[in-house]
């Protein structure tokens, strides 16, 4: 459990906004972890252990555990008991289902006595409306961020239709700002929409952001800050390919520290020029 | 696998368009399946069993096994080993992710080598666009199930924004129609929205409907047929709650059928005046 103020507490310290995705794929990580009992979970040990100092997050992408069966969900939760206490641990799971349905997904991911992980944060698709989204928010001190204006290419096809009140990505934040405050919610805007940051802090001036989309899929940090940064920073900016595959030789997480530590290093500039240290 | 001609075989064959569906809750199964290894595996067995020649589909929810951690994920492999290879074995999971990751959704849900499932059919959720829906279509055969009207209290929130080009659902389907046939595509509407039946048959005129909402949610059958039925009846209706847990004593796989039974004779009601059957 981590709250808004611990957050940004721990981003002042860390002078990173970091959060390594640990989108982990059995056909990319080096060759000699297949020796381990369970590469993927030998894998992830290592890159947190080589980037918990710089970052203040940690996200794995459910998918890609769950594409492994029995023997990935079992991975992922002994990711999960591996993580540090002190960061914000999102289950990137975009789930979205009514009701009496969300309330088990709530369980799966954020009740440790039901299925055996209790993550900090979920991820939320928004398109079946309030009941989707609220049964989550009675786990206390739970977060979920839900998608706004995402990285994908077919992001075109429906988050930037015209609702009559701005973008329906738009729509989605002030209607969802009217569920929970700042404490609890986040958005995920991917870094490829930089120029709509402007626009996004109209309406969520105080939500965290969920950025991804740096590195592997183009964006730019500096142009994610110079449009989302806030006097709290309000940005947590995702890298999962860039950090997790700099390298798939016996260095692997060597390389992925470096390369944490280069975004960590940009971050901090740019967490100076914005006043938050 | 099930092509659209043997559903539609199948339909006539049962005069039943009825999908079963397994929200199998360990706190509502009646008590005596306890002491059986898997009470969840136990009860969905017997529910298939009583029911399978009334149904044409069945749709285990994904959350009600996730929220069980290993042991639930477990439960439904087991319960997709035992179900009839000719009825549509829908995984009601409702993702949506960008395109690396929808590849891995695909594998969980569709690649039996990968995660020991192979369901028919999944449903998704469309918020993210094209290239979260694209990589469950290389599964030749498979079909997607995309989320347009759904039953939940919050379907109001934002799939019945005005678009400029209609509704918001109704914009899905017609993007979703560009995407692939109604040899792949299904979509989600809600039984408690029977009017709007009429709008969607003039964008979707062929595709299947997957109709939740009837029994517990309070939709009606006669309605949803009135607005919705095709020439190829074009309609697969699920009933949850109302069919599995008719009765929480030693008799719930009598009683579940005895409900079964009432709902596909109506069905057939419904075919015969339709000129299905």
């Amino acid at each position: 459990m981590i709250s808004r103020k611990q957050l940004i507490e721990q981003i002042k310290q860390k002078k990173s906004f970091l959060c390594v995705g640990l989108d982990t794929d059995i056909d990319k990580i080096p060759e000699f972890l297949k020796q381990y009992p369970d590469p993927i979970l030998e894998f992830n040990k290592r890159i947190i252990d080589a980037t918990k100092d710089l970052c203040v997050s940690y996200k794995p992408n459910a998918a890609f555990y769950e594409a492994r069966g029995i023997k990935g969900l079992q991975s992922l939760i002994d990711t999960w008991k591996y993580l540090p206490t002190d960061t914000l641990n999102i289950i990137d799971a975009k789930r979205g289902d009514i009701g009496n349905t969300s309330d088990k997904y709530a369980k799966a991911f954020f009740d440790e006595n039901a299925s055996g992980m209790s993550f900090d944060a979920i991820t939320i698709t928004p398109y079946m409306g309030n009941d989707s989204v609220t049964p989550y928010l009675a786990y206390e001190g739970k977060w979920i961020i839900i998608l706004a204006l995402t990285s994908s290419v077919g992001s075109k096809d429906f988050q930037y239709l015209q609702t009559g009140d701005g973008y329906l990505y738009e729509t989605v934040i002030k209607k969802a700002n009217t569920w929970a405050g700042a404490d609890r919610i986040m958005y995920v805007v991917g870094a490829t929409k930089s120029t709509e940051f402007t626009n996004i802090r109209q309406y969520a001036p105080d939500n965290f952001l969920l950025v991804p989309g740096v590195g592997a899929q183009g964006g730019s940090l500096a142009d994610v800050c110079k449009y989302g940064i806030t006097k709290d920073c309000g940005l947590i900016v995702n890298a999962s390919r860039s950090i997790i595959y700099a390298s798939n030789g016996e260095d692997f997480a060597d390389a992925a520290r470096a390369e944490a530590l280069s975004m960590q290093r940009q971050m901090q500039v740019e967490l100076e020029k914005a006043g938050v240290i």
